[in-house]
């Protein structure tokens, strides 16, 4: 809504949106402080500001991105990651052709650099984007360097202890739900058959 | 779990693993014609295949990645999107630089070539990979040949008739659930303490 230029929001229309009921999506909305205007409702701006502040992205997370191919590049392009609170601090690979490249303003420093650099700039969440056959050694270096918080690209499933958060990105997930939706509108699947 | 080579499962941890009661979970999968064993539980290839034709992913989806910029580039590369069925057919940007390379086996073409290639090589889904300020005109084009589907990564809300499916793709998502962790993890944020 924000997006769209919508200045203010019904709590029904907030409810219809996010697929809850009102009152429940007011009592919730209290929690943060947030209580909207009768016969107004809620100001979207000053909404979205409270939800970022509560989930973390009011404060500076720097983000190291580890393999800068050619997904490595896009995401340190990515201008929604500084716009929600995310600074890319540091761009790192092992090929000797990329280190040293000036990307999105950043020198591509060296992966024997990785811990160095996670210690001296702070880095809380280390973004994976190498290939998948050195994604866990990477990690591995990444979690005793003492980060918790890794976004993996590389289409490997990565072993952790339990007090690191991983999360995968599959960016063809949302490839699959749009086939979905092309299957049944030339005919629907067999599901639709079958429990005729 | 395909992914970690686990051969069966029981319903029991696979409602376990999706958050639902296992009842419901073999009541819904009976629907696809799929019972499990009992004492041994569904073979996890199996399912995945009878997910996956559900899903209409057992069929073959020529897609068109328009925009070959790094992220185009990486989409292209990308593995996840063949394995599940989907076959990148084209490949069109509008910078005379790029036309013309090869990427990933494919010859970048022009975006004038759009509504050409479309018809030509049964496009069904659209990968909008432009930056923003391109995205809306291309969509419009890309509806006008009669794609129905689109994918965009560009960071603009489209216009498009209801008839048309979009999911925009915010690679920030992530991101943010990792951040909303981090925080908590560095003790806690507000409404912990406001709910108190």
């Amino acid at each position: 809504m924000a997006e769209r230029g919508i200045a203010t929001v019904s709590s029904e229309d907030l409810a219809a949106a996010a697929g809850v009921n009102s009152a429940k999506l007011r009592k919730d909305l209290s929690h943060l402080g947030s209580y909207g205007t009768r016969g107004v409702g809620y100001d979207v701006e000053y909404l979205v500001y409270q939800i970022s502040r509560e989930l973390g992205l009011t404060q500076d997370w720097a983000v190291a991105i580890v393999g800068v191919g050619n997904l490595g590049r896009a995401l340190a392009n990515y201008g929604g990651f500084v716009s929600r609170g995310f600074r890319i601090a540091a761009l790192l690979d092992a090929d000797p052709e990329i280190v040293g490249d000036d990307i999105a303003g950043l020198n591509v420093e060296h992966i024997d650099e990785l811990e160095a650099v996670i210690g001296r700039r702070g880095v809380s969440i280390v973004v994976l984007a190498t290939p998948a056959v050195a994604a866990q050694e990477v990690c591995d270096r990444v979690v005793s360097a003492g980060v918790t918080s890794i976004l993996n690209f590389a289409p490997v499933v990565l072993s952790v202890p339990d007090s690191v958060d991983v999360r995968k990105v599959d960016l063809s997930i949302e490839l699959q739900i749009l086939a979905f939706h092309e299957q049944r509108k030339a005919g629907g699947p067999l599901m639709a058959v079958d429990s005729q």
